[in-house]
């Protein structure tokens, strides 16, 4: 298959360009009878959509889903469904100097590389707008989790350059423009991003996506074990560089007796492994952390070249989030969510006389 | 598809349990004409295989591989190639108190609730013994890769529990039983390895995989990313909970003046990305970290559940390596193998009259 | 993966119902720099497409085809092509009757029991016009063999009922409404086609789809051999009961001495197999044959149930063709391109050094 | 993927050449908690093995199947399940004629020309010999679908070169070298084959399977209906050019008042369907035809090229089958039950709320 295809029974292709006419993708493999309208994802795309704070890209688009197929008088047929997503504003401009050169940290080079032809205008495919339908695809499959085994996925942003964010609570999330679980520290963020804009500059992130109410059992080993296509996923969004599972890196420095989760006959007393064991699904809470570089696009002149092999500086004005992170979080779940929907239509499958179940020992 | 098979046009399917009757794999897709024998896979199965120092498990196995078909007077012919592993070393002892039992930080626990069945002994499907079989066809990539591109790869271990390796040379790698590109401090990591042993307790470790001579283009947005498909390939290898690909962690507190590797008509100027932009390789060398946690089978009792929920206490006595991360090499290596071959071909697929080759610009 | 995803490195997943609000594919796999526009397709979808004459049905769809990504300054990119097509005659009437019950020879029984929903407005997802989008996809397949072995596929109709229509010529296919390769029995097939009409009913049809100037090489035994995957292929159309290549059933009472072509050094000496051999292309012409049932939908009362397991008399007045088959003869040469376009990226990927030419012997 | 795997779900990939070590294959994705030892699928490798009447080839191979992993305390476990089978008769013999010469009807020609290499050792990977892995892994799934649905699948021959084999009874399938659901014709059909043989040619064959115990539902529309899958399957068999399902090709001349079932309160009136409408099953019988081409081996001298061009002549001496369809029985049931146990899964994976059940209206 190629490469604009992600899952295996619940699947999405994406199709869409940053400056083309429309974004979308078609979703094959949902379950029929599942209630579905637009109105459950637009939410979604409206937390990820560009805008909506000073901190983020100005582009102004309404990132309106409209749903195609797939879904007849409220419920799902289980024919494929397709959403798409009209491109407004698409600003027409002189393209002239990033369409003949390499941005420095873009995928300009490799595209040009790879393809021998590269849709320029605003990055084109590589550009992060296509995520778009993957968090509007992401959408049905946490309704699907949530009525299945009542699974809530949450990412959020726990460091921004070297600020540490401190986890105060969840509710906080969608109350600040950094997508952090947290309240006290948010002034000190605002003061600190407009410092990095000011500075012609760009900042890495990190964030944190947190899954609880799992099922014992997903996960398909032993290559497509869970934490490997979690892996998969998560280091598919554009600008990710790290993933971690569980305790992730801080494990090489652990020993067997810390790390290995003890279990009693009410759970287990530690999760190290951030639920996942031998790849498949403990029942216990998932925890990924990600690490997302600094935007590529600054408007600090750096050195680069240009098709023909000659030197140019080059520095990107106009609409760019100086911490493309700060706009992960949606993206982060989505991508979470279709993993474990995927898995857990795999897991009934082969595995339909075991039940897939929140396992009756207490969670940690 | 279920989990066993790993790749899209270059692919192998493995089989085999720690204790059952042998390992192996079928590798399809394999293009014709490559020169190919028994001997060009086993030395790196003899770098995987157990019992080669006192660091490691002393399970004896020969691990001696038999190409079964696909090979036609010396040369792959493009049927699918089967390699298969007898295992020898399947010692005859009591089960009883792991066949009931969850061991701490293993999968006994999913495998139990995902399946309703378990193959105990010493792990079954979920041993890291399966792994041979990834290390032999791994190495049919490797050959490959060299022939075509004159890739080279290389992995090494760069920390052993808190203690850090420092990089000294390659050339040193396989003259010590830690897989260390170093020689200075082999001593001390003898005496450290020796007192983790004694205190009946394990370590986790850190790898660096190294690929150098790559082809620019390797990679498919947007979902099979050359880095999404290393991070599922790398968190596939047993216990493995981390990946990093080129700065990886580090991004987070970068600014994105530092991060954007600038161009110059003679090349890249530094190589922060690890050699993938946009999820497309970009000729330079490729850069990966992985995290490995300690090994979960220790001396020291530990607290666990067995199949009716009741408590108990385990402690694995007999043949285990205190840091499964040590022999992790051979495997990181090999699965890089299987992905880059993986991607050459599916690039080659698309893209026929785009050449695959290594850039004419200086690697850094 | 879910069934509406064809190809494998060329890959079409299709959506859309026949009374939805559109129908469509996301092609993905399409290698970059082939010129195409909106022009290249829509001749192929009128070709297909209702209300062209009394013989079929009186639908009026313009399907016009959209693209809307994967296409830039007139080429494609390598990204995903996506393409629209909005319907725009649902004709608005009470569906009361087939909403509740399952019409005799339809998917009506089998949609409502495999997903327990089923949108019964015109066949939902198994109305034929699901088809449009793999005429649409055909289309940039046909162009690409074309231009890249000279490729030319043909369909046309050899049988209606129980008339044989002999072969004329090639160049008569479409001045005729029923797709034959002949001129002198067209006015009797009108008096036969309004019969059948006026009785009521509907009859079956036979088409033959011819493909030269096809390389040497293609198809991947043992499992997708070119037969296989055209067998496939052709099986996957609407109302398709049987297929053949080469000889077909014919090669039931044959010799062996008969059978297999014989070599000479300016060629083969007969074409008995259609081109194929071993599942592998021959180089030759291919050929094959299809039949398509009667349409189902007759304005004959029959006998059936309703959802309530009910006795019921339906019948079916309105839109309908009084034989499917003369509408087959686009689809059936869309598919035929897309395996053919499929199996030569596939051969092309494992096979770089072994050229994908057409023979240097004379074809048959 | 390659081609020689087979299915989404439940896949087999095989591996083996004719002359070859062992043949063999992976079964991957068999739901856990089956009972399963050697003695399930010996059976039906000893109704497909050579040497049991003077009607097919002599060679003798012992077909000794070999479990090597999946399996443990007699049931499966959900791993992967590797089946071997060696090679016993690699009669050494002088391939200097056949290596350097392309066979009349066989994929000497096409396999040469793919991929520039050729085991030509009794036709290497393209011989029917690779089938044994086919029938192995198909016992596995006729198992599963007996024990899930009470399935029962059986294949006879219908037609031998121009003698049609009436139907009696199917308890005579195994009692006659012809696999012929007949026992009054048997004494004219040895005659018939013996003065086939005596005059060193060799002929067609068709033959009928047919399952019964069918679950409603099964077939993933639009492309991987259920008879597009099985065209596929069966058209993947050695030397088939034709399939049917159903009415097959008698379709083309009947009424659609003829062809579409009625149904009533108590079940379908009729099966012209074959048992499938809309490519998913109808809970009826499954009825599918093959035609078998003539073994391309014989005899009598024919004209051919070699690897350089030039004309030969070639006549196959040793051990043939005079019509290679006597012996497909066994493969065509096993393909049709590896389909369908696929199927099942599939369907199994995105309707789980939907019982995948025989119909409780009574089957025809």
């Amino acid at each position: 298959m190629p490469g604009n295809t992600f899952g295996q029974i619940f699947t999405i292709t994406t199709f869409g360009e940053s400056h083309g006419k429309a974004l979308g993708c078609i979703i094959d493999g949902c379950p029929p009878l599942l209630e579905l309208s637009e109105a459950d994802i637009q939410p979604d795309l409206d937390k990820r959509k560009p805008g909506t704070s000073r901190h983020v890209t100005q582009r102004r688009e309404a990132d309106e889903v409209e749903i195609l197929s797939g879904v007849f008088e409220g419920k799902t047929t289980g024919a494929p469904i397709a959403l798409l997503i009209r491109n407004t504003d698409q600003r027409s401009k002189d393209y002239g100097n990033i369409a003949e050169s390499f941005r420095p940290g873009h995928a300009d080079y490799t595209y040009w590389h790879k393809y021998g032809i590269r849709d320029y205008r605003g990055g084109g495919r590589s550009s992060a707008r296509e995520t778009a339908a993957r968090v509007a695809a992401g959408a049905i499959a946490k309704k699907w989790l949530r009525e299945q085994f009542g699974t809530e996925i949450v990412a959020y942003v726990t460091q921004v350059g070297e600020k540490e964010i401190a986890f105060e609570s969840e509710t906080h999330i969608h109350d600040n423009p950094f997508f952090a679980a947290n309240e006290s520290q948010i002034t000190e963020l605002e003061s600190y991003m407009d410092s990095i804009r000011k500075s012609l500059d760009s900042v890495g992130a990190k964030l944190t996506i947190h899954a609880r109410n799992i099922p014992v059992g997903l996960g398909e080993p032993v290559f497509d074990r869970l934490d490997a296509d979690i892996a998969h996923a998560m280091m598919g969004i554009n600008a990710v560089k790290g993933v971690e599972i569980g305790d992730g890196f801080g494990v090489v420095a652990q020993r067997g007796s810390v790390h290995g989760d003890e279990l009693t006959p009410t759970g287990f007393k530690t999760n190290h492994s951030g639920g996942i064991l031998g790849g498949i699904s403990t029942g216990q809470d998932i925890r990924v952390n990600i690490a997302i570089k600094p935007t590529s696009s600054i408007a600090t002149e750096r050195e680069s070249i240009n098709m023909h092999g000659e030197s140019v500086q080059l520095a990107t004005h106009g609409r760019h989030d100086p911490c493309v992170g700060l706009r992960a979080a949606p993206i982060a779940e989505a991508m979470l969510a279709l993993v474990l929907m995927d898995h857990a239509l795999r897991h009934r499958a082969q595995n339909a006389d075991v039940s897939v179940s929140t396992p009756d020992i207490e969670n940690l």
